[in-house]
């Protein structure tokens, strides 16, 4: 049996406020058998890219009843990643396969529930974009954009943390359905790209202006339809005051919250009365049996060049928590993942 | 031609924070022709009941792009009234007709648009129904639970203001639909009424509670499903904290911030994202044409003495600006209507 070394990066401990890379800490002292023992129903993974997302920061603090599981200090962070089956005890995957899914930020991980994986059948799209276009925040996007927000042509679309992740591909979803699509960002490099790059008729550095709802109010003068949210607080407010009568909101995340020991107030929420607006959480793992349909729309719009998608790489599992705690300040440019490995 | 007094009551002047008698003086020296001008399209009412609710103090405000257009300093307040028809230009209504809908804080009032007015077409009920049950607080309840929650048998439904003129039929309808139901309402008299009267399950009077939050945990300890929403501010940021996964809110009004100059903030939004939940505004006004099928549901319901209902009434036009001021300080129990003539 082959024992090998395993890097892994483990939670610390809980933690508060802003996260830091020394809470994230990498140990090389676990080993693992590259071989799953006799009778196992477990894969095992070797980890190639692992994505690292904002919803994980809620994962770094004690559970509160949240809708997903803390990680447990001192042991293995785990996130959504590509990795190549070494060796399965389950029918669904074989060795040599290609899958995406929750995995650990280590080397090699040994999966025990497998149904959970999915496998990548198509391998002619690079596999990085298994962590984002093709995974989970594709997924998103289109989930939250499509079927929680109802698009109709000609409908204006606001997307804030519009460079991220999830952020360009609303845009670009909202442009192919003929929305009028304004993004914001927190640096002029990403403004240049949400109007150069991803096609969005506008876009703001709201970091750059005094009042956003002023900054809304100059790029909607007619208000907003559509608003597909991931910032949360001040910028919901400002929202609000600039939506339209029965405008939807697509209820994403909320990143400027996720280190503040208490939420900003948003002080408006009557306006959601007198505007009949809808307000609409949601959690893409609720969503993925709509996976294939997913596929089947947005591959074919990859292929002929439709879509266009950034990934903000850093290479090696030592790189992960700095690329993690850079979300939070918005650092990433495009979908952030993390390299362990290229095959 | 009979010229008669008029006795009207005005707003005086804009409001700001909390609607005093004195922002509506009684005047009686307008005159109006009891005999409508040949060739006329308008109505002629005798006022009998008049509504007071609280999105009027929206109207007392100067208008920013509001949903309803505000009161004119100087002219005399509108709102929802039961009238008798006295004279008639439009082929809907003839004279003797009794109707219900927007009318004028005043004796007699002319509707240039009497196309809004509903032509009352039962008459074995009490006509002061028609100021509520069988008119818009009635309509409230009914698409706001039925539409909006899609309630189903066996959830937690939590009522605010469920002592008021739409909370007491939301507690109903949730009873009537198999639903766990708990009200709050801000004096002992008003609980008692919930638990013992509408059949609430549980009832609690919010003033005598340190910590809403605690105090909606007790009532539900599984969580909330669904929340009928009438008051805003800190109460819905201690709904957030107990609503269960995929729970609904339709937010019908919120009535603690009406008189404020800034709303209170809710701090807890990103619960909408974790637990997946949809906050649905609605007007009534937009839903009128659901009229005939509640009118179906709700008149066998009373009828057969299924649905409890309590108005609260003053007599007189003059005692109607102290009326519409008691609701935001939660005085009447039950539906808030003025008579100002029996027939």
């Amino acid at each position: 049996m082959e024992q090998v070394k395993n890097k892994q990066i483990i939670l610390k401990d809980y933690v508060n406020g802003f996260p830091k890379e020394s809470d994230m800490p990498l140990i090389t002292s676990s080993t693992i058998n590259l071989k799953l023992p006799e009778g196992s129903n477990a894969v095992l993974l070797k980890n190639l890219y692992l994505s690292c997302d904002p919803y994980m920061r809620g994962r770094m603090s004690e559970s509160k009843g949240s809708y997903v599981d803390s990680f447990t200090p001192g042991s293995p962070i785990t996130g959504y990643g590509v990795a190549k089956v070494l060796d399965s005890g389950h029918s669904k995957f074989k060795k040599g396969d290609f899958v995406w899914g929750m995995t650990g930020w280590e080397e090699y991980s040994i999966i025990n529930a497998p149904e959970t994986l999915f496998k990548i059948e198509d391998t002619d799209v690079p596999l990085s974009y298994y962590t984002g276009l093709l995974g989970m925040a594709g997924m998103t996007a289109y989930v939250g954009f499509y079927e929680i927000c109802a698009p109709k042509k000609g409908e204006y679309v606001y997307v804030s943390a519009a460079a991220g992740a999830v952020g360009q591909l609303v845009g670009q979803f909202a442009k192919l359905c003929g929305c009028y699509v304004v993004g914001s960002a927190g640096t002029k490099e990403k403004v240049d790209l949400l109007k150069n790059k991803y096609g969005f008729d506008e876009a703001f550095n709201y970091k750059e202006e005094q009042d956003l709802t002023a900054a809304l109010k100059r790029c909607f003068p007619n208000g907003i339809d559509i608003y597909f949210e991931n910032v949360g607080g001040k910028m919901l407010e400002a929202v609000l005051s600039n939506m339209r009568l029965n405008g939807r909101i697509a209820a994403c995340g909320m990143i400027s919250q996720y280190n503040l020991e208490e939420g900003e107030g948003v002080r408006n929420l009557f306006l959601v009365v007198t505007k009949r607006l809808r307000i609409q959480g949601f959690i893409i793992g609720d969503h993925y049996h709509m996976y294939p349909k997913y596929m089947e729309t947005v591959l074919p719009l990859i292929k002929q060049g439709k879509i266009c998608y950034i990934e903000d790489v850093v290479e090696g599992l030592e790189s992960a928590p700095a690329a993690l705690v850079g979300l939070f300040s918005g650092r990433n440019v495009g979908k952030q993942l993390v390299v362990v490995a290229r095959e």
